[in-house]
């Protein structure tokens, strides 16, 4: 048996954006109950030039919706970056995984073979949907959850690694 | 067209950990070239509670060479845990690839239905092979690699996110 790469992507994601989700909880709890001002925390970096919480958390979102969009060859809602609390950034991720689970599964249907071009500045790259979202999609993804995880760390927030892992059925 | 365990795990893992090896190898590079010492650097730590740098590597290696030898039902190699030096971390990584690249394609046969059971301190689960690889293995592999990114930045290298996504052809 193989991988579809619905199977791949879709539960992936939405499993990942739920412990996310819970993480940022565990955050606003640290910081209600430390007296911390929210917004320190949400504009925390593990370094000055590296993108803070809350960006993490956008970028997070971005990575998961236009893979699921750009395997499909369907339009991704568009948000505007402009979180500023815990939550509207829950509200965030929460509108991320509507919009992933409302594509049916026979969407993905030739994903794996579909031409995907990426140009971000200097980056410009042709994939497969495959190696897209192999060797792209999902160590992107995967890296904004875990940096968003280290800085909450880094800030003192109670979390281990059993949170980003998430729970199990 | 859908994907094989195989093509989901190995060449997933020996890319990211030729990503990680370039990044240490820029570590080392900026501990040299700014009078660091390397210990300070492979000891650098996110949160005080967090596993250094080095550990992070080390566990990059254990979380991808335990995922193919559960999956294939194979004996992964030993690793002692004892590096002490960029050059070690360097020889762990090497090792660690041509251990995963050792594996015959063909060993991946049956692997999605595989049983497979962790159990770490209070952490136990029963997983299907495949499950095992999406929701636990990937994610587990990704944040050590990312956190390894995320302490080289905090501690001043100059890397950045094409780094971490590494060459594509």
């Amino acid at each position: 048996m193989s991988i579809s790469m619905y199977q791949a992507s879709v539960p992936a994601f939405v499993r990942a954006l739920n412990v996310l989700s819970a993480l940022l909880k565990k955050g606003e709890e640290h910081a209600a109950a430390t007296g911390g001002v929210p917004d320190v925390l949400l504009g925390a970096r593990l370094a000055e030039d590296m993108m803070p919480l809350t960006a993490q958390i956008q970028r997070a979102s971005d990575a998961s919706k236009l893979t699921v969009a750009r395997l499909c060859a369907i339009e991704a809602p568009k948000f505007e970056d402009n979180e500023a609390s815990f939550q509207q950034l829950q509200e965030r991720i929460a509108n991320t995984i509507a919009f992933i689970e409302s594509v049916p599964e026979a969407q993905f249907d030739g994903a794996a073979e579909r031409d995907v071009t990426l140009s971000y500045g200097s980056f410009s790259q042709h994939f497969t949907g495959q190696s897209y979202l192999l060797t792209f999609a999902l160590p992107n993804f995967y890296f904004h959850v875990t940096t968003a995880y280290g800085i909450l760390r880094a800030q003192g927030v109670k979390i281990g690694k059993l949170d980003f892992l998430g729970p199990f059925n």
